[in-house]
């Protein structure tokens, strides 16, 4: 266990490891994009043409919609989470870069499930893959709340946060089981989950 | 009405919202430049056939060139409008990632208009995408202006600055209108739009 | 030796060195993805034939992971190797931008060894590319605790450092000679070398 | 004249120019590595085949790594620029942006340069477009040193700087010149001439 050891060494600040995390989220946000390729007109001047070609990029772009949306809100809810942590040491940096790999993930089952909205596999495999993301971000949570919590924001912690984050997981598992119905029911699950954690749970919101 | 009591929490600090901002527009400027792509020639010394491939290429040159005007305003305006927050609440945080998502959007009308330069749907399509991240953009302001103005910026805030900003609203939608005439009339107002907010408006030039 | 005069000046702050070289890690482990490329179906709906696809990505998921790990633990030594320096000299900028240089090449070797697992040049050529990046690293490292050290941190360099860290460059050039035998071996070596630097050195651990 | 005033209002901080510009900066260097393909075999596992084929991708490496380095010398003159700065006018941010333009444009004559290297129009286009990349900098570098200065920087400026800046565009432009003789020749210049500028001139240097 020397390696769990040096894992909880290190004593480095916050300022690099949120650079790299914010670059990261950027960029997969913006490749998202790249999947809408310019489509190939017979007649370049019609009209017509294109806006067909352009109704039939329409679940491409409802991939994009959902997956900019959930990678939006799993930054702010990262970016919530950094503000408890006092310093970063090199289990964290692991566990916040594991985390980042499933990130810059998500351009791969996005573009999957745009090209393929109708096939089973690949709409379940874009749930499977968010809820491995919510589960790294509940490892990362866990971590930091457990080993690098700020004295002063002892108070800003919300009870029962890993059991709460589990319905995001729960969530989006739903909507692989659902792809055995009918694929629109996990779109619209998959659209739903990221309003969970629209905002970071507050203690506030908690009592009220 | 939960959800808006929600929207106003949070009191996070700028620095991360305008990293993640600065990284979605330095890659959406950079990959414009994708969509110029090598030619493929017959005869690969030949300078007649390259020049004349890259004089195809022409509107997407300029494609290329309208869009990172547009977008380097659009930063700039950013970067002035967040020196007015005196910090970010997740109403905030949304508006600015819905903001981002119009911008990352950006080079795929981009690269349609570059592709089919007299498709009147194709050059119509970048002017709506333009307008509407005018919109986004003047939502964002609204926001900041209206519940997280610095009390020492009060002066510095242009009266009906929202009427001014819908000017640069209503000229994309001419362009869009005049794409029904000739495209070239809407690639001139396409390019001539970012000059209203070239530089941010300031009450001094209001007042002079 | 003018030259290398003009290499030791320069007195610059670290920021941007920072911000420039977390931008390029960024993008280098974001980059990685898109060569998982969606493959295409005869039948769009048949799960059975996208599963076949999935599985004939195998070595692109394996070449990908193993690059993630790889360039964050470049990225979390170069952290902690910047946090021994005093500024920035134009050397020590030369220094760490042909680092870089090397670090935003690994897409291009990693696409290679994923796309032709079972050719061991392409095999070879990821091992090698690892062992020149270990050794730019091994160059930076030298020059920034030779000419650059903080007073302070003095204590905190681990004694035969270099010599630890060439461990790593044996480590990657076994897997290339392992393409010899089996280029399975080869996977499992450049798999395993990240461990060696999975934290960076501590003299505390070398005490212990 | 009213635009000219309105260029010389603003007073921002320096933190999101150089955020964005090394944004772009970063991203430039690593999206060079995009146009290095993964060449396609007939035998999968020919090691004979793949190394012809790594080797027809030389002029590609070549100029990507001749890219390389002339924008990590941008950057470096860029940052020791920014240095001389009080703070940013919106026509400093309109100069660094257009400079930005220029830079992202880099990967396109690059790539050209890489598929057709014999191809003189390729080969001079590379050379002009560095030409130009260097007039926008010394743009920049004028208005900069005659409008933002700090007063603290005035020894540091070195004198006839402007001037000197020109040797790197003539430079360039000898290369595109060479290339009615022979394009290698053109080659070896592009290469060389970031020598002039890989440290930022210095009035030490001049005196000693």
């Amino acid at each position: 266990m020397d390696l769990l050891k040096r894992f909880a060494q290190g004593e480095l600040g916050l300022g690099r490891t949120e650079a790299f995390s914010d670059g990261v989220f950027a960029i997969v946000v913006t490749l998202l994009v790249l999947e809408l390729k310019v489509p190939a007109l017979h007649d370049r001047s019609s009209t017509g043409e294109l806006g067909r070609q352009l109704v039939d990029l329409l679940p491409k772009f409802l991939s994009w919609l959902i997956s900019f949306i959930i990678v939006c809100k799993f930054w702010l809810n990262h970016h919530h989470l950094l503000t408890f942590a006092r310093h970063a040491t090199y289990g964290m940096i692991w566990l916040n870069s594991i985390f980042l790999m499933g990130q810059s993930f998500i351009p791969f089952p996005t573009a999957l499930m745009g090209e393929y909205p109708m096939n089973m596999l690949a709409v379940s495999l874009f749930g499977a893959v968010m809820a491995v993301n919510t589960l790294l971000f509940i490892a990362l949570q866990s971590y930091i709340l457990r080993n690098l919590l700020k004295p002063e924001m002892f108070g800003a912690v919300v009870p029962h946060l890993a059991r709460k984050s589990f319905v995001g997981v729960i969530s989006y598992l739903l909507g692989v089981a659902a792809t055995f119905f009918d694929v629109r029911i996990a779109f619209v699950l998959y659209a739903l989950t990221p309003l969970f954690f629209v905002t970071p749970p507050q203690p506030r919101t908690v009592n009220s």
